[in-house]
This record gives C-alpha cells, sequence and structure tokens, in this order.
C-alpha cells in the first residue's frame, strides 16, 4: 500500500514529506494506522546526527497511538480496530529479560531494531524502490506502519490519541521512572534535573505517589510554572544560587535527597544529582540520554557511603503490561497530559516541530494525521 | 590507668609500643579489654599518610574483640564480663539513619569519630601528658580502650577472641556486601574482584546463600586456591584473558554478571565490575576504598540500560543486631575464618603484620593481647 509519511533522507536535514510504499504485515506483524504522534527529542538527536548508530534514510517517530488495521498470521492478542501505542521497547513475555520480572527491557527483537529492521532482518517500508529504515521499531512519522505484535500496548478506545500518544514515550518515561524504577515511596523527598517534556512527567509522577518535597532545577526560570502547574514544590535556578548547587540542595532537602532524577542529558549535571543524595540511601535516577562518548563520573565515596546510581529506560515500564494502566490514569484524571501538549500541527508542518523544541518554545508539539 | 598500646606518633613511621594513659568510662562509656585485634589494609592506608583525613599521633585498630571491664553512667545494655565486638559503625537506633531503615550509617556520633575523639570532643588516651587520637572509634591496638556503649556489639562469650576480632571488620563487610547490601538470590552470578581479606569473605557469602556461579578476578594465580576453598567456581586472572576481560566476564556469565563486588579500590577496576553487569539488572557493589581523589567513571548508558552502581560500608550491617549473628553462623560452621587468619602475633611484633600484608604474604594478620 501506499502511505504518507516525513522521511528522514539524510542527518541534519529537513524531513520530507512523501508519498513511501509499505508492505503489509508478516507472521506475528500489525499493521496500524497512525493517528497522531508526538515529536521527542530523541527523535531530534538521531536527526541532528548525534547518534553515532542513527541510520538513514529512515522514518522517525516513536511516540504515537493509532488503530490496528491488519494482522498477520500468528497474531492473536490485537484484531482489526483496537487501539494501540507503539512501544519501542516490547514485551514479549518470553525472553530472559522479561522472565527475569527485574527489567522492562525486553531483548526479543532488540537485534533487528536496531539495524532499522523488522525481526525477518528486512524492511516494509520503501521509496521509489530504495528501502527505508525503521526507527526504534516504531516509525510513527508514517501515517501507517507496521510492528510486530509485542510492540503494541492495546488501549482503551475512549483515549484521545492526539494525547493518549505521549503516553507511547514522555509520560511513560518520567511517571514510570518514579513508580517503577526509584520505587518511590509516599513523603520522600526529590530534585527533578530539567524540566522538559520528561521532567514535568517525573513531577506528576512524584505528585500521584505522595512525595513531600518535589523539588525542580532548570536554568530557565519559565520552566518554575510549568513545574508547579503539576505538583511541583520548589524551584532552583542554579545560575542564582551564590555557592554551591549541591551544597544548596543538600540543605533544602535537610541532608540530601531521597531520589533525584536527571532529565537534561548532561553528564555533570548527572553528577551533581548522584552527589545531592542522602548519605546512606539516595537515589539517582539518570533517564537523560548523554552526547555519544559522554562519561559521568564521581569519587567512589560517594556510592560506598550509600548513594545509588541508576538509570532508566521507557521508566522501566513493560509496555504491553503498564502502558493502557497509564492511559487509565490519564482517562481517571490521576495524570495530566494535555497541558502539556503546547503544539498540535499537521503532518506537513512537522519541521516546525523541530524547530519549536530546538527553540525550547514548546513542552512536546503533537502531529495529526 | 596505664595500658599498652602500639602508638602511630607520624605517618609513613613503624608503630611505637608504648605505656599510654587511658582515662575511665564517662557517661553512656565503656571500658574494654581487647583480647585481640586484626590488622586491616584500612590501618595501613592510615598509617601510610594516604587518608588525607588521618590523625597523628593515634591509636589506630578497628578489628578487635574483647571484654567489659567496666561500664559508665547511663549505660545499660552492656555489664562488666560481656564479650563485645568494637564497632567502627556504631548503631544508636535512634538517629535519622538508623531509623530509615535504609542503612547501616548511624550518624549519632560521626562528627567526633572524624576527629578522633570520645563523643563528648576529648580523648581518652594521652601519652607523656598529649592527648592521643582515637582511631575509627576504635583503638583496638591498645590492650585497653573506651568506646561508647553503641559501638561495641555484644556476642556470645565462647567466640574465640582470635578469630570473632576478624568479625569487627573483613568478615562483615565482605558477607555483609552480599547479604545486606546486594540481597542476592540463590541461582544468582557473581563475580568477585581481588581476592584478599575482604573479597574471600564476599565468596564465602555468596557459597552461603546458594549463588551459582562465584568467579573470583585476581592478578595473583596463588589466589586461584584460596577462593575455591572458600566457594569460588571459576578464577579469571586478567593477565592472562586474551582480549577484553569484560567481553570474557560477560560471556562467562552468559550475558553478565547478576552482581559483582570491587574489593581492590582500583577504579579502573570498579568500571570493569559495573560493566560486567548484566544488562537490565546487574548489580555492581563497589567496597575497597580508592586513593584519595580517584573518580569512577563510565558512560551513562550502562546505567540507563539497567545497571546500577552501589557501594558498601561495613557489609550494610548494623553492628549491634547483625554482627552478634554473624558470630553465630561462625560458631554454627556456616562460614569459615580459622584458615584466613595466617598469622597470629603478639603485640610486640605488630609491625610485622604490616609487612606482611604488604608483601601479600597474609590474608589476615591478628595479634593478641
Amino acid at each position: 500500500m501506499k502511505t504518507r509519511a516525513a522521511v528522514a533522507f539524510e542527518a541534519k536535514k529537513p524531513l520530507e514529506i512523501v508519498e513511501v510504499d509499505l508492505d503489509g504485515p508478516r507472521h506475528g506483524e500489525v499493521l496500524v494506522e497512525i493517528k497522531a504522534t508526538g515529536v521527542c527529542h530523541t527523535d531530534a538527536y538521531t536527526l541532528d546526527g548525534l547518534d553515532s548508530e542513527g541510520l538513514f534514510p529512515s522514518i522517525l517517530g516513536h511516540e504515537g497511538a493509532g488503530v490496528v488495521l491488519e494482522v498477520g498470521p500468528g497474531v492473536t492478542s490485537l484484531k482489526p480496530g483496537d487501539h494501540v501505542i507503539p512501544l519501542y521497547t516490547p514485551e514479549c513475555r518470553q525472553c530472559k529479560s522479561c522472565l527475569s520480572r527485574k527489567t522492562n527491557l525486553c531483548t526479543a527483537i532488540r537485534g533487528t531494531q536496531g539495524k532499522g529492521l523488522m525481526p525477518d532482518g528486512t524492511s516494509r517500508f520503501s521509496y521509489k524502490g530504495q528501502a527505508i529504515h525503521h526507527y526504534m521499531g516504531c516509525s510513527t512519522f508514517a501515517n501507517h506502519t507496521v510492528l510486530p505484535e509485542i510492540a503494541l500496548a492495546k488501549i482503551r478506545p475512549d483515549a484521545p490519541f492526539d494525547k493518549a500518544c505521549y503516553i507511547g514515550c514522555g509520560v511513560t518515561t518520567g511517571v514510570g521512572a518514579v513508580i517503577h524504577t526509584a520505587q518511590v515511596e509516599p513523603g520522600a523527598n526529590a530534585v527533578v534535573f530539567g524540566l522538559g517534556g520528561i521532567g514535568l512527567n517525573v513531577i506528576q509522577g512524584l505528585k500521584l505517589v505522595g512525595a513531600d518535597k518535589i523539588i525542580g532545577v532548570d536554568l530557565n526560570d519559565s520552566k518554575a510554572e510549568w513545574g508547579a502547574r503539576f505538583g511541583m514544590t520548589h524551584f532552583v535556578n542554579p545560575l542564582k544560587v551564590q555557592g554551591d548547587i549541591v551544597a544548596h540542595l543538600v540543605e533544602l532537602t535537610g541532608g540530601g535527597a531521597d531520589y533525584t532524577f536527571d532529565c537534561t542529558g548532561n553528564v555533570d549535571v548527572m553528577r551533581q544529582a548522584l552527589e545531592a543524595c542522602h548519605r546512606g540511601w539516595g537515589e539517582s535516577i539518570v533517564i537523560g540520554v548523554a552526547p555519544a562518548g559522554a562519561e559521568i563520573r564521581t569519587r567512589p565515596f560517594q556510592l560506598v557511603t550509600g548513594r545509588v546510581w541508576k538509570g532508566s529506560a521507557f521508566g522501566g515500564a513493560r509496555g504491553r503490561t503498564d502502558v493502557p494502566k497509564i492511559v487509565d490514569w490519564y482517562m481517571d484524571g490521576k495524570i495530566e497530559i494535555d497541558p502539556m501538549i503546547t503544539h498540535t500541527l499537521p503532518l506537513e508542518r512537522i519541521n516546525e516541530a523541530f524547530d519549536l523544541m530546538h527553540a525550547g518554545e514548546s513542552i512536546r508539539s503533537v502531529i495529526v494525521f
């Protein structure tokens, strides 16, 4: 079939809206009509050529929502008409990782996904006879896409696509890091570094679980209002702190935070986040993606005296199991999404969404088809 | 009173055996006759001037066992005749740390202990009228010493002093890191870097909890026999591995270790230990003490993909609660100590114990009074 897609033909060039060819679903695969997709920093990271493993040409996008149109042989858990969110972290429930009960990082299709291919080693997309790579196993910048059954979360049909799509990455990454990775308990004090589309979701996750102090840190004062909107109790702009930011945060938290979250991708901030943790038990969760080759560092004494350094990918959430729950929480009003979707644009204007993000003018832009 | 002690008058000089003056126990304090004490790398670290916070003159030693001779006013949990192990990590059961249930790092007397003083800010030791510092709140290189009640674990009276003393540091640090910090489960695969007095205790801790593969890593082939003696299943000498040691260990563990332990204090080894962990859930525990100013480093991707970096001090053990249990395990034959005590010497020969350690000829030397 033919479908419209925003294609990244090469790095550092705008996406081009063209009509591409899409093969139908093969064994274990599902054809999905994408109704809406968010534009995330990770898409920009790849498009800007910062990901050394980035592949071109490709159809980017990994934060979508849509409807199942057709299922291939062997698909048992989905049928045409089901509403779904594509999962860049699949959940096969059969691999060593899924069965470990310790991680959400399913490895069933990891090898081919990293190569921009479907599990059988081929691509479903092509343009003028040339194969186009899939991206993060999703490629939601296409009006139609094909995914493995294990990479689709079935969600309730009454959730609006143009909001639910954000649960495909940003919401789950932020809220999940609180709930699944850190397992923050009521009454905890926490610090969130970077109040963008992830950080704000960490903040509302902290509010959801009953944290006490929810301290937001950002260089941009305009984020103070955003943070407060979702549950932040204190705002700190490091540029306006006299002296050491870590010492300031340790004092503000009465000895150090129980949990800190880096949502900046800056390795120096990651160090501050660790060292602002309480001696004995403070845990720091790295969420941000650092530039290629950048390294975190600290004195091992920080760990020996009880601080824990962790990371979180997709919020530690198992996509098929946990994403539908987060959709429920949104529909039940336990978490908010609508105010974070600052811009909604048609596919033709997708490059504007990247511009808005780079200019810091959007929290999240959503593309509707 | 007068007592014999090995005094560190200055850094990088041998200890001197002299008769010092010891004041009696004040409120909340206990006078202990030390019967035996181990000589640990941490004592050497301070004596060699590597600890920038080291104080002189002082009476070193922190791995002892002895008998209560006298208790000061207000002491309720101990009486003359009780057998005890001094605790460089006290357990007050009242401070924020003790009440957190998340750490063993009691902070009740942290400030004065770091200054080489008793909680009231004075020293009990003096020599020719000059105050001598306490060390790690213990000073077990003296035949008699005074400690706060909260820094003494009461142990069963039938445990031999010249073996039980090792539980005051090395045994608890190693076994505890497995049980309390990592909470290793049966069937786990683990790698232990550095098979000295701590590493061998990590190994026997892993055996105790039913780990599967227990892989020891050391540059010294003679440690292979030592490791096997306590439960090690595989030995790896990095000097004899072709290619990358991390890749070798990941292969040997079928994808990475569930738990790794650094018992070397080398920050490059700490990085290897983290990166040899299994994607998704592997946890690396830093036990070794690094040189002043040394920093650990890695790519944050290691954490984002599920590896966890932790540390352990005194094996995560609460001294008064957990140390008596470890003494029981020794007496019940669940863990071994006797073969690790390679040398037993009188106080007069304590400098030989340091020489044996530096030469790598001892696992542990114990001084008896």
